[in-house]
């Protein structure tokens, strides 16, 4: 099993531990899975004290062993319990902690509360968008997971034309995604760092249930085939000449692809395809206008700017309630990861961020089509990740 | 697609009512997925208020429409942001609104904090424990869902029997009960309430694996392929003669069925096979002792004195690190409800409680092997919702 380099947890402490300096902080917990992951290197149930300087602590409750065996780091001690935090810290020659970072984003308010009783003398601040904004540059080692990744999702859309047929149901085809993304080594879940939001494998979207709304920040939703779980594949049979739009992700290492495509049994409409030459075209566009430098929200007025050109403004990202504002995301140990690609992420892209492109056209009634790619902003340029031709997947 | 009947939502909605009378409160905001359906049947981006009398408002930012439509609650109102809340709550005749429940142990810091924020006037207290204690308490219709969840799990179990031959990977064998669940209807997600708790669709554990400790916590854990991940299935290639321990999660309407059988290519040595004994021994006695008014804690000595007898107490529910102190667990819209069949849960057993029995037992280098089955709790014993038969499944 693959474990994550030293240096890479060592580089990323650093660029931490500059930021706790930068903002006058004596040190940070850090408590979630995912980040607890990128900062030590495991998952185990633990609690990581990264100091402003000086070798970070992870407090491991289990299991010990395998973290001891899976971290780089040095500084790896086994607790029984959560009060045993303060002592253990005082040990490693932590005292006199006054201002902490806490991921407040997404630690539970009863978790919060207990971090104010053990440490009385402390007071809190919210690290969490630092942290996000560290995550948001990737390693070159963080690439080559996403890479592996999107070539797994490249053997996917490519079998699942095989297994797509008339009279097949979107939660077949789902399932049979899933088979192929677990068989080539896909760690099994795609996580979300926004509250309350949650992702299935895939996304299977054919005909009219390619534009139905639902709670996903997502320009597409699907119906699923229950309100509890009110997205993706559902139990309608996948007909002929109507967009099917698949949506899928894979995880390696921690890492995410993130890919669309869409297929059709047979043709589809020329005004479809017309749509669909659009969001290629949008592609190419972003492509070579995008690189180092450029602000987000530029990039989404390129691509707002051309859907408009097309005619297409009303079904671009959405239709109605289902509209989303933004035509990318940062993609990484989550798949909601900074920046967004939208008119209200003013930032500039800068060298390493990894960004998943999403153009969509939906259109109420008919259903969906577009391309998910994954690129790598570099210097020149955008460097694509994913390697699917973007071209309609045509099943004869 | 089935919708939560609306007595359903009606019976809870009062239940709380009453325990939000018995706690003094004005009201309670639901704010987290899993809460927001069983009180209103949509997992739409919504925020619930629930007050201590009168109908409900279900305040909804994404899908409206969709949350209109699922939902049988009377008063749904859309909202563009949740600055809204306040002056929708007051046109709903709730104002003076002092002290209010909030999901304090899933609710992340920074909401806690705007809601502090938006109603300077109130005061907060955590609700979570009373709801998760009402929805112990299973309606005939909830049990209804957990039993569809335990066919498909019977069928997945079933059919995976001819797919499993020696030399494949423990992830292909994943990949297929992904397929078949998927197909047959599961909504594609296991829900776990618990902080940092996350849950693949299956675990397929084979030789050595089964005895792999890791985070989650379960007596079994499994390597995973990546310490980011690090649970379930690897690629390790499953051999003959070896215990492949499988457990399987389906969620149907939102209700989980969890099981856990043994299946062996070949045979199991006669220690293990004695071993699975004492699992259906256990089973047996649970289901004969176990039923209203009976403590959980009585529930797990007797499974812990029947593990000794046999002298497997060194291995049951896991070694070493890894053992757990539960035999059960409650199961309904999460995993990991109440109550827990612990030592250290003293509360007695109740008509409709459902829960998932799972004594198996953990040999360091050789696997698990064991039973996992689920229960509605009657007045007069432990009624099986699940229909595998209690057997090490042999695949020749």
């Amino acid at each position: 099993m693959e474990k994550v380099p030293k240096d890479e947890i060592q580089a990323r402490i650093d660029n931490f531990q500059s930021v706790l300096r930068d903002e006058n902080l004596d040190g940070s917990f850090i408590l979630q899975n995912v980040d607890i992951f990128y900062f030590s290197g495991t998952i185990q149930v633990s609690v990581l004290f990264i100091p402003r300087e000086g070798p970070p602590v992870l407090m491991v409750k289990k299991s010990y062993q395998r973290a001891r065996d899976e971290s780089p780091l040095d500084q790896v001690v086994q607790i029984r319990s959560e009060r045993e935090i303060l002592s253990v810290l005082r040990e490693h020659g932590h005292s006199d902690l006054g201002l902490l970072g806490l991921e407040m984003d997404v630690l539970p308010t009863n978790h919060y509360f207990r971090y104010q009783e053990n440490f009385p003398k402390s007071r809190w601040l919210d690290i969490s968008q630092q942290i996000r904004r560290l995550r948001m540059i990737k390693s070159p080692y963080e690439v080559e997971q996403i890479k592996k990744a999107a070539l797994i999702l490249d053997k996917g859309f490519s079998e699942i034309k095989e297994v797509i047929h008339e009279g097949i149901t979107e939660l077949e085809v789902d399932g049979h995604l899933a088979l192929i993304a677990r068989r080539e080594g896909h760690m099994g879940i795609l996580r979300m760092r926004g509250w309350n939001q949650e992702m299935t494998y895939a996304h299977v979207l054919s005909g009219e249930n390619g534009s139905t709304v639902t709670f996903c920040d997502t320009a597409t939703g699907g119906t699923g085939n229950t309100p509890a779980m009110a997205q993706g594949a559902g139990f309608r049979r996948i007909g002929k000449n109507e967009p099917i739009g698949i949506d899928y992700g894979v995880g390696i290492n921690g890492y995410h692809g993130d890919q669309f495509r869409t297929f059709v049994i047979g043709e589809l409409s020329a005004d479809l395809e017309k749509a669909h030459d659009c969001s290629k075209e949008i592609h190419c566009l972003l492509a070579k206008e995008g690189k180092a430098g450029v602000t987000c929200s530029h990039l989404y007025s390129l691509a707002e700017e051309e859907a408009r050109r097309d005619g297409y403004s009303d079904f671009f990202m959405g239709h109605g309630e289902g509209k989303v504002k933004y035509i990318g995301h940062g993609l990484g140990l989550e798949i909601d990861e900074y920046p967004v690609i939208s008119r209200y992420f003013p930032e500039k892209l800068r060298e390493g961020m990894v960004i998943a492109l999403e153009p969509k056209f939906i259109f109420p009634g008919a259903g969906v089509v577009g391309l998910e790619d994954d690129y790598l902003v570099i210097s020149s340029g955008l460097e694509r990740l994913t390697v699917t031709d973007q071209v309609v997947m045509k099943i004869d």
